[in-house]
């Protein structure tokens, strides 16, 4: 089936990460596909991939990168899909240099940032399928329903004493 | 005509800055509401704001505050219409404490959080614009030149020596 | 007997840390009842918790949460009781994201904020004991108890060499 | 009238951000008494003030300092009485070294730290009346209506456009 | 005169701290060009920048970006050229944000970061020429001779009493 | 013998840390005295410890605390004798706190700051060396020869390659 | 008469807070020098300054320098003369990054850090004086005096309500 | 054969990171010496190795070093040759004080920064081959080889799915 979401990330060592967000697009049924694409490593792939997202039929990008994580802001520099940015948690500075540099984009390209980690990972997945909802009324019955089901988790654990 | 994003804020003083989302959306000519709906001050207001925005027809919201930034996160649990955070810059920490208050959601609830201050109240503008675009092709056209227009700029005003 | 202090906690993931609120009130024989109430996952449940504190008898609230922790800001919002919020050590920023979502409150709703993690989860059990041994001679000459052996066990272990 | 809340501040430059403090404790009533009591230039003069805080009738002290800030957690460590610590606003640090220095208390002495500044300074005039408010219904309904003028006046400058 | 520096900045804002750099180039008679080349505005022209910079005799590539500065490392994927990033004062975070999103580059594609602003500017400079030096007798000569100049000056002034 | 060297610390906790303190202080002969003495559980024994130091032949106290660490800065307010300060590396913030609870004083009241955990253990005993060694040639002679051995063992173990 | 205080810094630019340290020492009468050192501009100097204070009579050496500050910890590596380092409030990171330079020494060689700007150099100016009373009663008397007489100002301008 | 790469470090403790500097040097046939050279526990050495490496035909020096991290600025405050600073991982602030005390240097003395730690290690090898390579084509090619590898290991491990 056609990916509607593309998931993207620096590394393959972001995948313990970004495997959390291919979960959530699994669960609530958004075909998507998942690459590596190395903004430092790989910076033309990365341009076609920007370039060429949108005639595919992806709507949205959720790119995940850590450190001096440039991909997000390079990927919606190139490209009018809207892109979620995933701060991966780096080795020194506890995730914080990943987030600065995904977060703190000059006025004109935006990139939609979402936490540090495995709990931003799950929120990109979720971030994506909220923007795809807007217009797909079957695939909003499914988020609604997964909102439920949770609240009523936390319901049925809530008391201590 | 029927707003299809709600831009939402803290405080009246939130205005200088949340004004330049506002801007960007006439600019795009994106039809909009701006309120102040205060988390703190105002809460069921604020929910209540959040759970009939779907209904009323808004398609995307857009939330700034400032400090311990409570407003996009909560409206985010309360609607499945996407929510924006805007991190306002605070007096004492500079909006870091808006910033973290705003990105650091946890994993069920995402926020898209853009940059501190101006450079994010326009990039929210933005991503709102690029989220409508994906099924809207006339706003796709407007975003597409609005970029080349200021690649232009660039260009023009490239040389120094 | 009727709870007076409330202890409410984000998540379950947030009890290792909170279960110290609980062992310090349970230790000072002050009534309490523990509860997961999630502003983000349970919004509505939060409001009427915190609609219905005062009249049940509660008369301190005690508010853990992590990250984006909004709990103790949003309850405080919806209540005249006082609260005193709990900065739970977070996996990526060690708590900074935790302490500055609760402390950082805007002029007008305060909470009481402690330490980050298990010293802060102790702190607000005494700081609620304080609050109540105003009026609870009782629980004033235990507390005044608590901290001469506290002191004297110091005293006796003080000398090393 | 004798006072029941002690405001007490580190340094006569601390008065600026202390005076909000006051000005919530006059406007909502509450007899109260402000004076410097500096940790560092009057130590004696500090213990004194937290050991006779509660014969003469203090039930709340709220003590604002900046830099180390050693005012509250001292003052806390010799009374019963509950503390409340304002993080004055440093001229290096922007009132981390504040913040840090009051809420970072060990395990067994708590203080209530509020946000750094002026926010934090009216915060802990309406911390300290909803403490008392617990027991006089009157100052309740002082608190209560302030919560709703303030509401209104939300609500009355909501719209922007 | 063929330029073997080139100076690129992310935005005309960044000239009054680039400029710093184009005076110590000039002074030591190093001859270069300084252009804006925009990593989020201009990314193709950014890439081509890169990709002619050795063809056209650039030895050494210096780049001054701001906020989520994706400038320098973006050049430095496209180049065999040694890079130098200058990291601009930005108006949220005082720089750190420029600062972690140059230096924490991942391992394989290293950018030469220099201080925040000014002194970074200048820096900047200096280590492109002490780069060329090394091949050029007179500039290393040139270099040295001002090296003394500046000592001397600081031996003059040395006496406060 | 009499100690000459007051060696407090917080919390028994503190001991892994402040021992370090007390091998230099072994190594290099200088008598001196290690006590538990805390600031906020035993605080008019931390005021008569500072009191009585001087008369009983204290020549330099340090004092090893983390977190909110008001023990240094308290101890120096009471005595004319030099305080130095190690700051604890603490569980959340890496000792962040604990350094600038210490190391912040305002003007009047100097604490002798050295690095966070292990590192300013060893240096308040060698700090505390200096200090004494203007008087004491004999000392002086020992830390002149620890400095030189320390060098040889370097030199000696300087080739890799 | 001969200086027994050695107060470098590491620029002119450094002299409005350097003052504050020369004041405190000619208001105690302690005879001492004040010069600019460069670690970076004349380290020649700087090493000489080291090696011949000693036998100059130099009993504390008070060095300020901001930014990568190398000068307390350069000149402390040369000598066995004690070191005060003086974090001088710098134009990006206010001062954060003066005050890691110098406080973070390795094991080994020690400074005696003190707190940022110009509380800081009135600190460096008294914690010198502390380290010399231990030998002269008479400046001790002037030291205690000076306490007294702050203690006092404090006292007479406490009450304010 | 003759280094023409100097590769320095604070400690032998800092082996384990720089090895990585060492191991890029050898991979591209790089002539380099790797030694102990203390800031603070050999500073004569250290100055004596930076007077002559440039005699002995070294035209980089690569020096990593931790905490108050001082060997690159007072190298390079003593050499014509261009230095590259690696911020070595510290105990206590992860990196952040070594990252400081390196990048800060103030204009005229130019440190090339890289990344904390592993990565930084790596970057520092191959930014000074990137600057031999300016005038050394058979290093150019392994270089420019190095990357494609690099690049096309990418490619083929890029599909998750």
């Amino acid at each position: 089936m056609q990916a509607i979401v593309g998931v993207i990330m620096g590394s393959k060592s972001d995948w313990p990460t970004m495997e959390h967000t291919c979960s959530i697009l699994t669960e609530l049924q958004i075909p998507f596909e998942a690459k590596v694409v190395s903004a430092h490593r790989t910076p033309d792939e990365m341009f076609r991939y920007a370039e060429t997202a949108e005639e595919k039929g992806i709507e949205v990008i959720i790119a995940g990168a850590g450190g001096a994580a440039h991909l997000p802001g390079m990927v919606a520099a190139k490209t009018l899909v809207p892109v979620i940015g995933v701060p991966i948690h780096s080795a020194s500075l506890n995730g914080m240099d990943s987030l600065l540099s995904i977060v703190q984009m000059p006025g004109g390209v935006p990139v939609a940032t979402v936490s540090i980690g495995k709990a931003g990972a799950i929120n990109a997945g979720l971030l994506a399928a909220k923007m795809i909802a807007v217009r797909d009324q079957s695939l909003r019955s499914r988020l609604s329903e997964r909102r439920i089901q949770i609240k009523e988790q936390v319901l049925k654990d809530s008391d201590f004493k």
